[in-house]
């Protein structure tokens, strides 16, 4: 089958052949029909720091994907030839402390699609049944692939309870835009997008913000002071991982407020520890999804808003490297590609 | 009246002559019996940089006190000359919005009893009646003024949910060694004080500590993950404000665990965003006391932890400098004088 | 001045002459602007056992009201003659523990406008200053005195946690239709009103349920099983205290769900114990207002929400009994009196 | 082997031969080492209204056990024979809404053992293994087929939130009991059990209650007003069913209080809806065990504490008329059979 590839330990990826896998116990082989590049993509391509120490050659990677069954290996259950599936990314062991009590998205044992084995920028892909997630007939198939960084969203802007509240998101990545969406759509007060990239501002105003604010021209603290009427804004999701955008963030933040940490970043924040302290701060670290709570409201939420301008490319896999180069220069949010 | 005043801007306390100061309306007069010193009078004596920034002299200072009502002035309601008061430290002004919505502890025009007006290390002290406690009739005279100290441990024990949980508390101060009470008290499974002077650690084993580790002779991260079987400690209380103790909470904390945020720093903390996120930490900073739900507790929780053991020292108010010496010198725990 | 009185210990109300009040201390004069009938203000006209027990005539009676402070008595600040105000009805002590403790609204000496002291069916009415509101100069006068039982409405929505919820509202009085509005704000997934009157079935879909129930035509545990796919309603805001309707509401509700009790009842009902435990159903009693947070949160959601369409009759104080009448006869939602 | 079944569709249980049973896919077989008697059982035993709707003879009951995997099934993974082992009860289907989200022990499918399949009062046992919970080594085995009783306390506890807080525990059969040792463990300020058995007061006391209260002697809710100094008890765990300790624990459970609902009634309730709205009451029902977060709980809570006291009775499963007669009689805390 045709596969994109890290083939060797270093930058780029290649397009190549590789053998048609077959699923095991408790695995499913689909037939990839789309799947969408993140941003763990773009590190694995650009053979950085991360990954090189996380990545073994050859890996077909890609993570975020849709498609149909097409074999179901021996004791799966509840799975047939023809469904139409997604995947949760992190495939869970089952048996640590954490999946034992409710939190198998901090599995101690974690495995990644397209990052720990096989992934689906490939004609085909296998996974284990316990992953796989049935996607709602009506939702596109253009669309379906971005479940899973919409789940991070939805997952982010739940734990930071927006209902009726002022959220400013900081980072006009897909994951900030769709957080305008659902933190609108979850009754929010008002929702003011800050970032740097006037056409992901854009979408992001057309997908819920109320305002956006680009941090390169306006002050963002000022901003949000004026805009929440002097008292700060009630929750920041901080999604852009900058030590700007943190020190912003616990600047802007209302007393008793509360920051969801998201963004990552490579080196230490210089943190004001007293901000925290005086104000009461809370932060609360979020990733990946619930397992599979996070589906669920995810299936909830897709099925009144339409983040189809957030798809802003749509590209034969044998075109990736457009795709990735869009990216790499801020110029697409989504790109979806087709096997 | 006998007062100990920072009278000039500059290093150092002055024991002086002072008008007995009368209650204007709403305010109550109170000789005070016995007063005891915080940190934060050690940052006056010092005249710091905080200090030069926010204290005006000439002041009386201290804020941790207990005395007999004197005088009471017009239109105060409920409390009669000869009750046995202590006093909560944050004057709250009652008509902003987090004063309007049961925060008053963050209210935003805070007033604080010996930085921004006359403290308690005299005969009298004037405060507004609305912050008035009136203590439970069996405290013993050199306890009572440590109910505020006491109550930032009670607040931030609380907001750490120790029940059935591994507790590592950072900061051998007087409020990292209640906290070990408190934790105890409060149903934890295991309390592991780290900390820097073997004598106040020592304390914090006889206030309740399962274990100490002195962090100048062993990795407290090491040895918090074995003694909590591998898995991480599950609230960590932080305690010092030292950029060492956060690094080493964040690797202590086990996944999905909280970091209650207590000790203060004048510099920026290098921060491990990626942990905060990557393991779904929650940071919880708090400050001051719950205004009054905290005294009530620790109402509750002193009428059964024995807490004379922090009091290691008791001066009359006119050896204040052997006192200050000893804090500075962290020979001391708690001192409390008689004026 | 003219004042709607409780004169006599029987059934009705007597327009009369009543001397104008002066504000005391720590009080407020405030010439009523307009003030609306509730449901309060239907049990002492008809004068039932509830009434007979609390009321001690003569009174005036009438809390939900706004207007202009016409005078100030001594001691009081931050309010001054011209104010556009309301109140809060529940005039607590600021003593007691509950109010000490953050939750006036449960206040153990608690006083009710309009029923402990005299009311805002008259020209001019006295008010603590501590429970006034000072109203968005923007908000109608026939709209402000909803703030009161609007309040009401939000604090249970609130409590019933909406985000994202299928929501099931039971009882089609004011307050309920009220909560339709707030939990589709707040980001209810769907919020479905199960009343008895076609009349006000109708306006609780004008502002914002999705779909309403006959509970006279229709089965309401049938249908709301089939509008959530089987699984049942997240969450039941339970807001008219009839049995059937408590019946329903626990046969209606998820796995793990939550009712919102706010519904009173003179009878006891009989209650599904086993449902409650093996269901694992939350039950959550609200009463009141949190003062002030849900008036600020009043505020935001008025700034949004026209709740014009429950203003079904506007008279002259002088026709009250028109007003009462519609009432008693469910004919109309809410009745604005001016006086 | 030897097995004790319900036969008949009648009164009483039989002790006769049966045949070994074989452990299939994903299933353990264990030889059981002790197994304890449930109030299930004696439902079962009695042959009453719940019963004969449940039960489908023949069964072999009982479903507090331990004992050793003897053999393992095709598939299992992380069990081998020799293991010390106990059970989760409630086996859950894993693929409903519930069990996806985090809280399997509300299974929509789920199956009981010893109700829905044969049980632990045998020889052998064959279990699913996600059900299979490692013991322990250190556990007695009389005590480990306690876990799971205790666990419905450990989970109803931590319900309660009891940390600092007043607790009145309603109901003197062994749940009840193990409630008042895990209360004062994790916390409470004080523990208060309100039952009928002077010989089951007596265990609660020795277990960890403060005080017990006699319902039939003593007025239960003057007694808990009066040792809460007036202001009512912050919770109560309400493990009776009866419709008097309901009356009682809303009368007695203060403003804004906790009712956690673990016990069973046939009847409805006659409920007291207006206690619940005036007084903000929340009443939190609670069923089985959080899989498996309780029985880590447990696991941590047994290592300290001591309830060997309630393990009244230790008999050869041949005798087992002689424990089931002593539960009847209310003679008996806990039953233990030794096969």
């Amino acid at each position: 089958m045709k596969a994109l590839m890290k083939t060797e330990a270093k930058e780029g990826l290649e397009l190549t052949e590789a053998e048609t896998p077959r699923p095991g116990p408790g695995e499913v082989l689909v037939k990839v029909k789309a799947a969408s590049i993140c941003g763990t993509d773009l590190h694995i391509y650009s053979w950085d720091e991360w990954a090189r120490s996380r990545i073994a050659p050859p890996l077909i990677i890609g993570h975020e994907f849709c498609g149909q069954v097409e074999e179901v290996g021996p004791g799966v259950e509840g799975v047939a030839p023809g469904d139409y599936v997604s995947a949760e990314t992190h495939i869970y062991c089952g048996r640590c402390y954490m999946c034992r009590t409710g939190r198998a998205h901090l599995c101690e044992e974690m495995k990644i699609i397209g990052v720990d084995r096989h992934g689906a920028f490939a004609e085909y892909i296998v996974v284990p049944a316990k992953v796989l997630w049935k996607n709602d007939p009506e939702l596109p198939v253009n669309i379906a692939p971005l479940q899973e960084p919409f789940g991070n969203a939805v997952h982010a802007v739940k734990r930071a309870e927006v209902g009726g509240k002022r959220v400013a998101i900081f980072g006009d990545g897909p994951i900030g835009i769709f957080a305008c969406a659902i933190a609108r759509r979850l009754g929010a007060k008002a929702v003011w997008l800050v970032g740097l990239s006037p056409r992901r501002l854009e979408v992001g105003k057309s997908l819920g913000a109320d305002e956006t604010l680009d941090a390169s021209a306006v002050d963002p603290v000022a901003e949000l002071r004026r805009l929440s009427g002097g008292r700060g804004v009630d929750v920041v999701l901080e999604m852009s991982g900058s030590p700007k955008a943190w020190e912003e963030a616990l600047r802007s933040v209302a007393l008793g407020g509360r920051v969801v940490a998201f963004g990552l970043s490579h080196e230490r924040i210089p943190w004001d520890l007293n901000t925290v302290v005086f104000n009461e701060i809370e932060i609360v670290g979020v990733v990946g999804r619930l397992i599979f709570e996070t589906w669920y409201e995810t299936r909830d939420l897709l099925a009144e808003i339409d983040i189809s301008p957030a798809v802003t490319d749509e590209l034969p896999l044998d075109d990736f490297e457009a795709g990735f180069g869009k990216l790499f220069r801020r110029e697409a949010v989504k790109v979806v590609l087709y096997p």
